[in-house]
């Protein structure tokens, strides 16, 4: 049995460019590791549940997105939550021997409460209290050796370790003690400098057509000292450059006409655009192929998760002796 | 569709007579209710953590007790709360809408906290915060109409109320209002006047050998102002005389006897023996019958369960959209 790798997220619909690099990523480990990749959709009503989701179409956009960026259903259990009962069971289980004070004390825990009270969300709930633990059961049901997550994600694998080391100690050693696996993910910014956000307006999807995507590099806020096309420009105050760092092959040869003043915005967004086009045209193709089967892969991805997850549930029943 | 009862006892090993008038109770109620009865493992694990239990034997032997006291399988669904997965489920969705504070101001939340400290048990766990919320989702995900349960319950039943009417504000009406069904239950002291408790070794089990209600009968506390056998009795303040008035049929013929001086306390107790002999000796003779079939009966009880249980959470998950 390879290591393993759990990973997830929640069901937003369909991803934007800022989360290529995260996906990419994934696409990657699958050659190495014994990788399960979850749709958390418990996780979305925790935050969610007095909105009014269309929880299956979002759950089949971010699929399927998922699916054309390269996650392969034949190397990896990809799948949603909910559709694993165990993540109920483990995390119910959990819940008796965690002491409310390890809650309590996650340093993001009042911060996002008084973050969403802002949407006019309360979570004040004892859902979002436990939000940490039901983490700690997604990763420890799989006995994922390895967890890829952001930075802010660190105190929730230190809980999720904690939590397996207590159960080791009380019942008997059964949970390996996951590793955060801290990708180096370069943060793209929305075209208008801010966070890139659906909600903002300011992101170029993943399904973006060749039209959006040119509307949106168009949109993109360049050096506001460059009034004529032959001022010499500052790249690294140009959101387009941003994205020329990560996708364009000769972004060395790009900075230097700019600076220069070689080159003018608008030829340097127009091969921007292109660029961008070239990086997301495969992934329509094989968009294209996944919609019919997304709901296939789903349900296969549950099996295989639910295989695990009864495996590891059959230890943990055989430890408590229930 | 009838009428819908969901009652349940933690997996304490095997009972004591004192708990007989609750089961009997269950027993009538059989004919009248579509009844669902469970052994509440999660629950027990979640003041037990720290105990090592031989849940498995604990099991047994109280579904054989509620068997031979005459709980019907054919009539009802006997089951333990841990083999329907769908208790953790609704209980984890159930956590997404309730606030905290509606748990931290269940009356006996803090009483509690402390008494078990008392036994070097600390609850200050996310579980048993939980606690009332699990009972909740017990009594929901089977859409009880009525609960029998004793005073000290009915906060609980209340939170179970409102959690179901939170549900329904919010996705649309799905759960009925269940009603505590407050039964008249005699409380039988131990045989030293405490309360009767395995723990105290005070208590009459329900598999007692003649020997063993011999045993404990004359362990009873009688009048202590009786020295002579017709010394006149006060039959108030003796712990016979509390079993005479619920298991003999003549309890007022022995009241009188014992007022007058006309019967000893030997003879008083030989009889009572022999009464709750006549009590046990039915159950013992079941209890042998059911032994050997418990496990079937618990696997069919569980299948039983899981289907109206699945059918709930089918309804739950459309309406959430799942
Ligand atoms: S030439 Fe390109 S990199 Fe330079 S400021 Fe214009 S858009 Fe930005
Ligand atoms: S005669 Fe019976 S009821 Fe009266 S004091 Fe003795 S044991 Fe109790």
């Amino acid at each position: 049995m390879g290591k393993r790798i759990l990973s997830g997220m929640r069901p937003t619909g369909s991803l934007h460019i800022g989360h290529l690099s995260v996906i990419q990523n994934w696409v990657r480990l699958q050659d190495e590791y014994n990788c399960f990749f979850t749709i958390v959709d418990w996780h979305a009503l925790t935050t969610g549940y007095q909105d009014k989701l269309d929880m299956k179409n979002l759950i089949r956009e971010i699929a399927v997105d998922w699916l054309s960026v390269g996650l392969d259903p034949v190397k990896s259990a990809i799948f949603v939550q909910s559709h694993v009962k165990e993540h109920a069971e483990l995390h119910l289980l959990f819940s008796m021997f965690t002491p409310l004070s390890w809650l309590e004390r996650v340093p993001t825990y009042k911060d996002q409460i008084n973050q969403l009270a802002e949407d006019g969300k309360d979570l004040h709930t004892y859902g979002f209290l436990g939000y940490p633990l039901l983490q700690a059961a997604d990763i420890l049901l799989y006995k994922a050796d390895a967890v890829p997550v952001g930075e802010d994600q660190i105190p929730h694998i230190e809980l999720c370790r904690e939590v397996g080391r207590r159960f080791n100690h009380l019942y008997g050693k059964l949970f390996p003690e996951p590793q955060a696996l801290i990708g180096k993910i370069p943060l793209l910014p929305g075209v208008d400098g801010r966070k890139m956000s659906k909600s903002y307006n300011n992101a170029i999807s993943l399904t973006a057509s060749p039209e959006e995507i040119n509307t949106r590099v168009k949109q993109m806020i360049t050096d506001p000292q460059r009034i004529r096309k032959d001022d010499p420009g500052h790249p690294e105050v140009c959101i387009v450059h941003q994205f020329h760092k990560i996708y364009s092959p000769d972004v060395a040869g790009i900075e230097e006409e700019c600076r220069q003043g070689k080159i003018g915005c608008v030829a340097c967004k127009r091969y921007l655009a292109e660029v961008i086009e070239n990086v997301l045209a495969p992934f329509r193709e094989r968009r294209r192929l996944w919609e019919d089967r997304v709901d296939e892969v789903l349900e296969e991805g549950a099996a295989k998760a639910r295989q695990a997850a009864s495996e590891t549930m059959r230890e943990v029943r055989g430890l408590i002796g229930v």
